[in-house]
């Protein structure tokens, strides 16, 4: 005997899950699909040298990578990917002439990553990506942020923030403090703002970075503290609404690129009211530096409200030049992801997944003694009406049917034994009240138990 | 610059083809479901035990398997899955305790092979697979056919015949011949008669089936000529409707394997007909031998009228025992998958996939001079009423926002210049024919573009 088990970190997702999971999807593709967001499907194994080649994944991310032979295959030439964004650079790049831009696309996959497994997080997990290439408009940068907005909405999260930032302040103000050639140990240390406090966010500043192996990297080398306090200051009064803009305006406003930054910031915020997204699911932190080594402009963070601990569901930002690996051309855009598994996983823990196990409302019963044909029929009527119906496939005592319909989740059970079915009527029984309405003739089929699920008639199509 | 190119054997799909894919997936996935299918999915990744155990592939499906290896990984150790079936007997042995039976299961997912690159013959395709585990039922057999002509049907495929047969009706012809013990042989050639005709299929059913190189492996010693001229007659004779179990039950109705075989399609057709599947979609042919190695009951195939060059797509049958390389519990049943690309291949090549390559109907445009806050808010409102709408993100030139419309098949466009926006109307012009409404009041937005595209108000939620 082999054992059934599956690989350290992948995991089999049993119905219970699933059902919620493909509800969900299906609404996140109608969102974006609303939006104008075109479908495309890349595969699972890319060239390696496409998603090695330089800045296309972090060293962690590349040290994560599975690779991929097969007999004949030359070991290290394919592997698995381990983002959507990598091919959809290499996709844009390759079909950009016959797509034109701008140019809208979703993808939902799964991606691989090789992580030390732990609990909640999985080797192989699906990522919902949607992004604008081909254009530098803030009505993409805002549109970003309404379709992260109207899917959770339509998924149903019931409250949650949509956390705002550009890059280009935080750039302006290293610049006046004269430490641009900084920004990359500054931005990871302020990253950790929310995990470790001021103190030791201030501390990382002046002394850099802690190295892989725990030890301070710099030696009191990054920073000295008047520059430190200003940053952290700076960003600790940078969280709220638009009078964080006006502040950071005084003091940075004669700054080109920081001007850019709050200029973006404040037509989002504006296109955003336009659009109808309520002012109290927006939130401007000028110290949110996510992505670093990836976007250029405006970043997106979004946490559900009470459940922050989850981290960010939907994540993503303006970059300058998506392809450049790739192609001479220059392919701006801006776009986000959604996290499934890490949405699903809270809004389970919240009590928000709500419905049965079941996908056909309706169990037909499989009456000893009955001619099978009888269920088959009725259930064939029924499916035919728009109402889903499963037929009990063994003749078993009708108590093991019942018993397997409740298990399962389905609403109600049509049941013809011998007696109904010479009078050519059938039992309608309501599988959480156990109450049963008797000898309901054929002909009412469609009617009787639609009214029983309380759908009109052909309203499931 | 890295190619953009994808490995050899892979591809992208671009929307054009990834819209009617996915408006196809969302239709079989309803079709399970309205028969209490549930869904469920396993990793791409499977452990190389599970994929190589005694029976999980065949000889050449196993030298194609793609291996998978992480760093700090051992090489063999991991590779991805080249079907469904195997990762389902995998997970029911693992969860049938939690899922009890019957479990009936759909899966929808990639799969690898490493083929030799064809036209037509990808590395990694899509297979949609439907199962009933843990019955013996003719009514899950019945129903795995009914599965079948209900999703194509759903899916648009005007005519197509699905061919039945029982691998136990040649099972007792074999043994009435006492040329049992050559079962797997005689199948291999009968398996090729569409393929090479009678005349070779004779050859090979005396000489036996050519080794891989291409040469007579048996030499002359598989049958006599005269059980062979008895196979070929009796299977080239076995084609049709209900006469052919007729004259198939005098001829072999006293051999108990057989006599089951014969009852089970008939038990088969009578079931069909209850469930109102046209009895013209249906053949009995009793000289199908597909899934040799697997299959021990009901078999199952389909093509399309008119297009049979594309093969079958939709395949299936009964396994007596599923996951009896991973459990002691023996687990019969009945399945069938679906070749989504193939299927597709076949739609476009019949002109039978309709429709636009646009997701949303509407293009809102950016007018120059506009704030863009007018368009962003129109088509806010326009999906709230159910209807897809996208906003151009630049203000270019408008005859280029109207190109970029016509060319994605947005059906309307709404247009609001500087002199509509001080009137608060728009136009709304009519991107096929080029005609345009003027300046209809905001306020009658939804009413006037659902009109034009022909949907009730709301309908399209």
């Amino acid at each position: 005997m082999i054992d059934p088990r599956v690989a350290s970190g992948l995991r089999d997702i049993p119905p219970s899950v699933m059902i919620p999971r493909e509800r969900m999807l299906a609404s996140f593709r109608r969102t974006f699909a609303s939006f104008g967001y075109l479908p495309i499907e890349t595969p699972h194994i890319e060239r390696m040298e496409v998603l090695t080649g330089k800045g296309a994944g972090s060293d962690e991310v590349l040290r994560q990578i599975f690779d991929v032979t097969n007999k004949g295959g030359t070991q290290g030439e394919l592997a698995l990917r381990f983002d959507l964004t990598v091919p959809l650079a290499r996709f844009v790049a390759r079909h950009v002439n016959e797509l034109g831009v701008p140019f809208k696309r979703y993808a939902i996959g799964s991606v691989f990553r090789g992580e030390r497994p732990a609990k909640g997080r999985f080797r192989e997990f699906v990522q919902c990506d949607f992004d604008t290439v081909g254009t530098e408009s803030a009505v993409a940068d805002a549109e970003t942020a309404q379709v992260i907005h109207d899917a959770l909405t339509a998924a149903g999260v019931p409250e949650f923030t949509i956390t705002l930032n550009n890059r280009k302040v935080l750039d302006g103000l290293l610049d006046t403090l004269g430490v641009a050639d900084k920004t990359g140990p500054v931005l990871r240390a302020l990253d950790k703002l929310a995990k470790i406090g001021g103190e030791k966010v201030l501390a990382e500043l002046q002394r850099g970075e802690p190295s892989i192996e725990g030890e301070s990297a710099g030696r009191g080398s990054l920073l000295s503290e008047e520059p430190a306090r200003h940053i952290l200051d700076f960003v600790e009064r940078g969280r709220g609404k638009a009078e964080v803009l006006a502040r950071a305006e005084e003091q940075l406003g004669r700054h080109p690129r920081a001007a850019e930054g709050i200029a973006n910031l404040r037509s989002i915020l504006g296109l955003l009211h336009a659009a109808g997204v309520p002012q109290d699911r927006l939130k401007i932190d000028l110290g949110l530096a996510r992505g670093l080594d990836y976007y250029t402009g405006v970043v997106f963070e979004t946490t559900v409200n009470g459940w922050e601990r989850f981290g960010s569901v939907s994540s993503g930002g303006r970059y300058d030049n998506l392809a450049s690996l790739f192609t001479e051309r220059k392919l701006p855009g801006v776009g986000a992801s959604i996290g499934l598994d890490r949405l699903l996983a809270l809004m389970e823990e919240a009590g928000w997944i709500t419905g049965t196990s079941a996908t056909a409302p309706v169990l037909v019963a499989n009456f000893p003694g009955v001619d099978p044909a009888v269920p088959v029929r009725l259930a064939a009527r029924l499916r035919a009406a728009g109402i889903g119906a499963e037929v009990f496939p063994d003749p078993l005592q009708i108590g093991k049917q019942m018993g397997y319909g409740s298990a399962r989740g389905h609403k109600v059970a049509v049941i013809v034994g011998p007696d109904e079915q010479g009078r050519e009527v059938f039992n309608l029984r309501d599988l959480a009240t156990r109450k049963e309405d008797k000898a309901i003739p054929w002909a009412d089929l469609e009617g009787a138990v639609g009214r029983a699920l309380g759908v009109t008639e052909g309203a499931r199509s």
